[in-house]
């Protein structure tokens, strides 16, 4: 699968292009588009305070239809009024005179700083250069994926591909994300980073499919994912399908196997953003077993992926444990500490209300990984669910001291 | 007032000792003592994974009088199974014999590490030591305080006074907390650090009254108080009325001022744990006006009170004030951008939807100070809370991956 990028769906090309949006220099305005009009479905932020493309992408994502996605970074054009929805419309505007389309059918993302209204002279310029440097290559593919990087230190892909009969549909997508991250991400405004995930297919789909599958997939992926909890104003997801495979995905089993690889591209994307969370240096899988219900075992999940205290014990490699049973214990849910057992890298460390005895300087030396698995069996139904951190360092309060000034 | 301590109150005596259960050799055995049976009444934590003490405290309160307090610090007898409870009520019961009283009569509280049996040996020695040396002086205040620390850097205590009539009411307090800060006490476990907190009065009382003013005090001081969200195992607030100024309190005015000075003492002691947060440099005060309802202001700064961002800016001195607008609309409270006024230090810096200019260097030195005030008016409603937090520094990780190991 390594070949495969953003751009090997049929039908799609991208461009991303260093507009001096970002004082470093960076790529920071990115077009994606596809030749046709795609089915097309996005979930946004929960969070109240919106931004303004979310706005706007609210309104132009209702048709179901897309013909693409305008981005930049560096500015989230987040709490900056009326202005801030006239830049992003205008973004739209542009990106659709340059393409041939209409502004309704470009989707906007900004992320970056709150509270600065965009430079639109650096904006524009920006996306006259992209609409100039589309393409479908792989460069293509990564420059796109680099103009929406904030304090990412990675670019972010992932992709799969299944048949229909005897048709190939290819699903690949990227995503942005690194601070701010605790997405609660839904098809309308309803409760709580940044992240950005843009995923492509080439799969024909109707668009009331395609944004079912879409809420699903996100609920066991972005939804499941946190660095610091902080669901931003500009958190959105968005799939659009070319329909170019000629491979029509409709209900039963092609629609299970379409979700099946969507959610292995967003769960792959979620992952990715927790490895590269700032400051991190592991990702932290929480899975949470026999819980009394999915939704106990969704808020237990990630209380425990939440708590700064179990955080930095993963930072420091040390099987502190209390803290993980602490933080399961005091969200609300049901939960029975003399019922449970709890895992750290598969070894027991307390089962049924007692600590057990294993060897602290092993398990240290196993926690120092990549890659830390805590699994927590409640013992008291058939709930399960993961959650995705990352380990809370120094590096983290370094990078969020000193963002602004 | 600051010649008060705990032990001003009429009828109090207490000690602290250095047992061995820590491994600095600090005190971390304390014993408090009324020398009549006083009306009692505490808040535990509302986790669901509580200490052996906080179960058998529980049982020990339900009578509404206590002698005294048996507390240890450098382990919190937490997830430690029967042995734990066994333990724990072993603590009342060597106190009442110590003391000439009831094991019941006595409340245990433990704080420190999660998931290790007490050292009862070294704990049955210091309980022997604090008995022989109780006192009722300034020192022996000090002592039983320091008694109660684990990673406090500063001794934490708060009195006031009023008179009923010709006669003086006296109320003292001490507590400790740091880190694992997040408390959600209750009378009854229902919901979510370690803080242990002990108030003594003078004044007589009965027991339902002082259970009722207590919750009433606890929501508005330790409730409102966060370093890191983590409703601990073992939070514990009590308070002890010995009767001994002959000042009754029953409903009324006399009820209202004792409610008042109560609320005063613990909001005092819950602000020094903001200030004596793990690698804190400064308090943060969040207060959150004409919100839709006093529940949707609480639940407002205290999410503005726990955003990673916003303690990293303040940290950073760094007016990033999109953040705390973040924090506030991300859970799924009443709140709207375009009618909302944000201060920072009483500097307008967001209102009615747009970025209000002002001297960001200015700003940035106002807020390197020990007390920052955050003030968002939401213009919804006619709710108000306040709550206190504190920076989130590299020191803070820097205690916390190594606590264990």
């Amino acid at each position: 699968m390594s070949q495969l990028h953003l751009l090997s769906p049929l039908g799609f090309s991208a461009a991303g292009v260093a507009a001096k949006i970002k004082s470093t220099g960076k790529k920071d305005v990115g077009l994606l588009l596809c030749q046709q009009m795609a089915s097309a479905a996005a979930v946004f932020t929960t969070n109240r305070v919106f931004a303004a493309p979310v706005k706007i992408g609210r309104l132009h994502i209702a048709s179901g239809k897309l013909r693409g996605v305008v981005v930049n970074s560096g500015n989230a054009n987040a709490c900056t009024g009326l202005q801030g929805q006239r830049d992003a419309l205008e973004m739209c505007q542009l990106a659709g005179e340059l393409t041939g389309a209409a502004a309704t059918a470009f989707l906007p993302s900004s992320t970056g700083i709150i509270g600065h209204t965009l430079p639109m002279e650096k904006v524009r310029a920006g996306l006259r250069q992209a609409a100039g440097e589309l393409g479908a290559s792989q460069d293509h593919a990564l420059g796109f994926a680099e103009a929406i990087m904030t304090t990412d230190l990675k670019r972010k892909a992932a992709a799969a591909r299944f048949k229909v009969g005897k048709r190939t549909v290819t699903l690949a997508g990227v995503c942005k994300g690194s601070g701010m991250i605790g997405p609660r991400l839904a098809l309308k405004p309803s409760l709580h980073a940044t992240m950005l995930a843009y995923v492509t297919t080439d799969a024909e789909i109707a668009p009331l499919l395609l944004r079912k599958l879409m809420a699903q997939a996100a609920e066991k992926s972005f939804n499941a994912v946190t660095v610091d909890d902080q669901t931003s104003t500009n958190d959105t997801a968005a799939i659009l399908a070319s329909g170019m495979s000629g491979a029509k995905i409709s209900d039963g089993a092609g629609a299970k196997r379409f979700a099946a690889a969507l959610t292995e591209v967003c769960q792959s994307l979620a992952i990715q953003i927790a490895a590269d969370g700032e400051g991190a240096s592991k990702v932290v899988a929480i899975t949470v077993r026999s819980a009394a219900s999915e939704a106990a075992a969704k808020i237990i999940a990630r209380s425990i992926a939440n708590s700064p205290l179990v955080k930095c014990a993963m930072h420091g490699n040390d099987p502190n444990w209390g803290r993980i049973l602490c933080a399961a214990g005091m969200v609300g849910q049901p939960f029975a500490q003399e019922k449970c057992v709890l895992r750290l890298q598969n070894t027991r460390v307390f089962a049924k209300g007692r600590p057990l005895t294993f060897d602290a300087a092993k398990l240290s030396a196993e926690l120092n990984a990549k890659q830390v698995q805590v699994v927590l069996d409640c013992h008291l139904g058939k709930g399960e669910a993961t959650c995705w951190t990352c380990d809370l360092s120094q590096e983290y309060v370094a990078i969020n001291a000193d963002y602004h000034t």
